[in-house]
């Protein structure tokens, strides 16, 4: 690998998420060379995915070249590769780019759509973790009503019509709201020649209320707020099979429809090398200490998703989602310059800032240790949090203006198929 | 098909282009069932393509969903398909959808690359006259500077730091002053382990002087632009073959490079069934008469690109670009109308608004009938003029924004490879 080798220890993280990059700007100036590795050349928004598969935001907007992340870091290079195993014992990872040499490494690679090993859902299900997935899903969406307006047999049409949503965490409220606020807003408009009201939304929960990580207050509300938008909300409802038309389940229930999307469930994106049993939990993420160091391991930490730190009041890890991410990812940066140091380290400690999601229109709800709140204030306060939290002046300003024209317009103008998914590209 | 036949008359119009667009709105009010046809679901505002493959611009900002632009037009359908030919005898076309009947029929299917019959060239050549291209190129440059990362062999490393671009017209001249603004303002800050004063971008011109179509005066001083930005131009010059790696020439002149863009042609996306030798003219185009009539046809029209409308002053028709296109669309418009009334319909007259193409910032040559002038003014001209034409407050909004951004920062935060090109589709 044509990475010079320097005379201060070298530190490799594998993955520019929210994890990656606020722990390598810890590493910004110190005597150490960092390689951040990404598969992508991006940094991506994830808690925004949803937008674009459903044409409210451009992609570009919710994405940050990791390059420009790292700019005025001159002891930090960024290397755009696929790792495929960490070797312990010689203190190499092993890449599609050639073998890279590590002092200190730092797993940050996330976490995947969990399949829960049902390859014919992983098939033909859609999934919305990363940016191409998010947009063959918008693809897909807006192909079938292209079809539905060609075929005269109305129960294929109804097919293509029908939409079900498996997993009522964020994602898939979310995702459940955006949609029916489109059937409601735009179809009607852009499809004058076809019965938008025959559009069905499915959201399928396995658990008997949705958002079941927030507060029974935050559910109820979600399920008002959903249930005014014409979702059909399914509770104590386990999906067994999908095979491209048919979705099968543990009751009666039988949806025949042409996109099924799983957001039912993630795992850790667990690399090999680590993914022993010795290394590994349920859910296949890595154990760590509560410095991040990986159990068993004197130089190789994880954070974020794909970290699990058991702990008292977290027996199974934290939730896979930004803030643990990001804040540990910080606190690792700080520790890493206190062992380069040779100071000791200092446990991590979670701080649980809350957490929201957002039906549609003037309709979240908001989780804070002191303070629940849903409805239009707490969509204020959701958009606010998340073009905080967005990385670049222009993607905030650009999400705005979006948000603004969406709000006064009731509209959603990406509603682009730019590369058809249907007929291209069945498989991912 | 799937369209209700009404007992008004149909027009079917194929291409949802400038020309197109423009004529389907003067028919909004018509007793006439006009179906618009287009193998995309929206609008692509072509002249600014190459700021998508540049990272200057995200593509959604460019198209402009067909279906929002008929929305308030009842008689009006839009369906997406792709059209195989037309059979002039049954008043039918044939597309992948099926067969639809027509009345009237406009054919608005504008232009496509011309490789001159090289099939070398088009294989391994880079187009850009569609979206999904322009987001290619995008991919490619990307891909190329962090492949020269990986290599130790210099002239591997140069060959994909050497960007040819063959054609001199505004497209051709665009590029290669945005891609020298790249390596100028931000290739140093991406790539800091990499000599990017390496990067050659040549400019490579058959005749004697780029931009030809405009006056000697832009012409001068878009060279004198181009090589202030360390463009490297060759005129005289004519590409014979590029097999992926090297490019020859008419001359010993030889590049090694990983890409080659090619913009020297664009000739008539012409449909079987009007591409009888008795249609059609030089360049693929179908030979129209001062109403946009196709010769020897009576119920088939032609506008924009793919007419050749042949006039004292433009001998082998308008030149192939969006002005005569809009004209030409809202005058056909207007004599459709007056066919449907029983009137007589008015020959075309070309109004030469001018030309006009940019170099780099506060650099541009714009050409009116009285005045031709250069710089600073001229580019705020030619923003102001592109930002006219753009459809949609939306895309207009956030195109303006990341001008203003890209303008103070000396940015292109777009550099983004969200569908890899390299690896993933080498054909096209």
């Amino acid at each position: 690998m044509n990475i010079p080798r320097l005379s201060c220890p070298r530190i490799v993280i594998i993955g520019g998420g929210f994890a990656g990059v606020s722990l390598a700007k810890q590493l910004s100036k110190q005597e150490a060379q960092v390689v951040l590795l990404d598969k992508h050349n991006y940094h991506t928004f994830q808690p925004l995915l949803y937008q674009v598969s459903t044409g409210g935001l451009e992609p570009d907007s919710i994405a940050y070249p990791l390059r420009k992340i790292l700019k005025n870091f001159p002891n930090i290079l960024f290397r755009l590769a696929n790792v495929e195993a960490v070797n312990t014992d010689a203190n190499t990872i092993v890449t599609n780019i050639g073998d890279i040499k590590y002092d200190y490494l730092v797993v940050a690679t996330g976490s995947k759509t969990n399949f829960f090993g049902n390859t014919e859902i992983k098939q033909n299900a859609m999934a919305m973790k990363t940016i191409p997935q998010s947009l063959n899903l918008r693809s897909l969406i807006l192909e079938n009503f292209e079809d539905a307006l060609l075929t005269s047999d109305l129960k294929e049409r109804d097919k293509l019509m029908n939409f079900v949503i498996v997993g009522a965490g964020p994602t898939g409220v979310e995702l459940a709201g955006a949609l029916a606020e489109i059937k409601k807003g735009i179809l009607p408009k852009d499809y004058p020649d076809l019965d938008t009201r025959r559009v069905q939304i499915n959201l399928v929960q396995s658990g008997d209320r949705v958002l079941k990580q927030m507060s029974e207050k935050a559910s109820k509300k979600a399920e008002a707020f959903l249930e005014e938008l014409g979702v059909n909300i399914w509770k104590n409802l386990r999906v067994n099979t999908y095979n491209g038309n048919v979705v099968t389940t543990n009751t009666d229930v039988v949806f025949e429809t042409a996109t099924m999307i799983w957001a039912a469930g993630v795992k850790g994106a667990n690399i090999k090398g680590l993914d022993a049993e010795k290394f590994t939990t349920r859910g296949n993420r890595v154990v760590v200490d509560e410095f991040n160091k990986v159990n068993g391991l004197d130089n190789i930490f994880a954070v974020g998703d794909i970290a699990s730190m058991e702990t008292k009041n977290y027996p199974n890890g934290f939730p896979m989602m930004a803030q643990p991410a990001i804040q540990q990812g910080e606190q690792l940066g700080k520790n890493l310059v206190r062992l380069l140091e040779g100071k000791t380290m200092v446990p991590f400690k979670y701080k649980d800032k809350g957490a929201m999601a957002t039906v549609g229109r003037n309709k979240a709800v908001v989780d804070l240790e002191r303070w629940k709140f849903q409805g239009s204030f707490a969509w204020f306060v959701w958009m606010f949090v998340h073009l905080y939290f967005l990385i670049g002046f222009r993607n905030r300003a650009v999400v705005f203006i979006n948000w603004v024209y969406n709000y006064i317009r009731f509209d959603r103008e990406a509603r682009l198929i730019i590369r058809p998914f249907k007929y291209k590209n069945r498989t991912r």
